[in-house]
């Protein structure tokens, strides 16, 4: 169970025939509770799909009933015309469930420039609301139905006070956060307005799905959504919310690590000794985005020299810090000390799926992580190969 | 010939056993004219290398006799000892040809993070000395001393006015610019003063070398040298050397673009509409660093929204348009026109090496390029195979 594991919700994915391999591609969440709170984080690209335009109109509304999502087609740079299927997609889910067309969601995913196959979209619309249950099948092709290029499913499902989360994922271009779409779907039972779970939902997004490679470039359809439907009864306090939200979302970020495009390393590049959050963010940000570190990881090649290099290349107004004061680790052995060679080498041990870089700039007593992964031959395959 | 084209200089390039294969790895240029002007662009990066260290204070002196070279190591994150390394490099060429050490140019390209191997250096720098010679063997043995991954040496000679210029240039990691090391030492037998040099030098390297992927992020061993004997009796106007110096780095750049690890595409990124020259190279270098874009490249697949969501990932405080109004065109065919789908991408010739997108932003009449390549398996194998 994901989505419909707090109580409120029905789901159902359904094979619309958007895919050409006749997998699920297209789901639909409700919300059957007496709130119908919601919370989101979209893109910030200036290149925005038109399903990402109409959820911000939306949830400026403060309502949200329902939520329809597709596979296979972004539904980006389609112009006036796009944006008119994503409301008719929203205003057949309205009349369905007679809610207002304003409560209704739309996210897509896929390739970019070129227009929804509204003639499969909308009657998949009707086979997926007449479908619409408490886990299962349901449920599960759901989870599936937002999937591209994932090799699998990314789900969750947490208990906090009594009070249920459940949510669901796709992404896996990790590699690339300029057009590694995000999906996210989160529900939960807890009683909460829009606001308050705005307020949850923005930091326990920052610290998770944001420090995946990047947030500095987003894709034109990253969207992470959170419905309440209040059905437990019970209300947290901020705190609670926040650390149940980022808990969820944790645990997801983490699963779009591991299943990102040809990887065969998740790494970890944790930096300490900073002079604020921004600062190690920014140098694990950079180090991230160096293909020649990513590459070198692919290879098991414990190459801190190109780490050192990347470090250096974030200016100095944006982390102050001395490089011949800092320290490399790879894996829990520090190779470089003082910005100069430190133990051998050949003592790292880059076997293991998870590999750990700390950087200590020496600078002050902030840290911050990105999560990222090898650039290997399968990223190139997957990305070259198939337009996507 | 090369940088022995233009009177005054002797040059030789020598095997001194720093590379495995048996290759030449060491270079050495003197400049026997009146004049010893020199001007230099190095590296940005807050991480260099001891010989880039040097570089900047003996620049700072004015004169400039002789350039040492090496590759297979770069002599970067060495700390102290490094530097020392350098220095007695400069004092042996110093000793040898009679000048002051603080006269003598250092460059090295190779492994970041290991000392170079002195017991070899030194020796070699005797032998390459006693080579020193005008054209021939020991001309082309210098430009092929400073390669690295390149698969062949890049050499320019060009005539202006009746001036010389002669250059040569290394550098095969134009896809990840981080550690792109670029070593280019440009002779020329023009009367000029080393303020005048470098006032030519600048702006020349900034639309060439600077343009070519990225100019942001440097390697730890970045170096530009201009070395100018006066051997022509001839002075130029500034408008006239700059103009020189931007032919010969313009003709060195594309080799260096022609000869990327593993790219099968030379791509031209050329954003024309654009509010200020630093708004099209800012739009320009997102795109260049987008890796779909280049693993879509790679598989001649015209995908123009991923062209388009790298350009909207650029903030609008540093390119104010409007992604609505935006045209792209790929090998001249329109496939994006006011942010939408325009002609038929299948009309997309992609199989000419070389790739132009043009991107029309709408905003303006300043325009500004960079020079990137496609991702591809080669790319990844080489710098993952191989500690480099």
């Amino acid at each position: 169970m994901s989505v419909t594991y707090p109580r409120g919700f029905r789901a159902c994915g359904i094979s619309a025939g958007l895919r050409h391999n006749g997998n699920p591609d297209l789901a639909l969440i409700v919300n059957d509770g007496l709130i119908q709170s919601a919370a989101g984080v979209l893109t910030s690209n200036r290149v925005f799909a038109a399903p990402v335009a109409w959820c911000r109109e939306a949830l400026a509304g403060g309502a949200v009933h329902a939520l329809v999502a597709n596979s296979a087609c972004a539904n980006a740079c389609t112009g006036p015309e796009g944006l008119a299927d994503t409301k008719a997609e929203a205003g057949l889910v309205a009349e369905l469930e007679g809610c207002q067309q304003g409560e209704v969601l739309v996210a897509s995913t896929g390739i970019i420039g070129q227009r929804l196959e509204m003639d499969k979209m909308l009657p998949g619309i009707r086979v997926a609301h007449a479908g619409l249950a408490v886990g299962g099948v349901a449920d599960d092709a759901t989870s599936r139905a937002i999937m591209t290029t994932d090799t699998r499913p990314k789900t969750s499902e947490k208990e906090f006070h009594g009070v249920r989360f459940g949510g669901i994922a796709k992404g896996a271009g990790m590699l690339a956060p300029q057009l590694a779409t995000m999906l996210v779907f989160i529900t939960t039972d807890a009683v909460v307005d829009s606001e308050q779970l705005q307020e949850a939902l923005a930091p326990a997004a920052d610290i998770t799905f944001s420090r995946v490679d990047s947030d500095a470039c987003m894709s034109t359809n990253d969207t992470v959504i959170v419905m309440a439907s209040g059905a437990s009864g019970i209300t947290l306090s901020p705190e609670q919310l926040r650390e149940a939200l980022t808990a969820v979302s944790g645990d997801l970020a983490r699963q779009l690590v591991a299943d990102a495009e040809g990887a065969h390393h998740d790494v970890l590049i944790q930096v300490t000794g900073a002079s604020s959050t921004d600062a190690a963010v920014a140098v694990a940000r950079e180090v991230s985005r160096s293909n020649l570190v990513k590459t070198a990881i692919a290879g098991d090649d414990p190459n801190w020299g190109r780490i050192l290099s990347a470090v250096g290349c974030v200016p100095e107004s944006v982390a102050p810090f001395d490089p011949d004061l800092v320290n490399v680790s790879l894996n829990g052995v520090t190779i470089c000390r003082g910005g100069m060679i430190g133990e051998d080498r050949e003592l790292v041990d880059m076997t293991p799926r998870e590999v750990h870089i700390d950087i200590d700039l020496a600078a002050g007593d902030a840290s911050g992580h990105i999560w990222t992964n090898d650039l290997t031959h399968e990223y190139v395959e997957e990305n070259s190969a198939y337009t996507s």
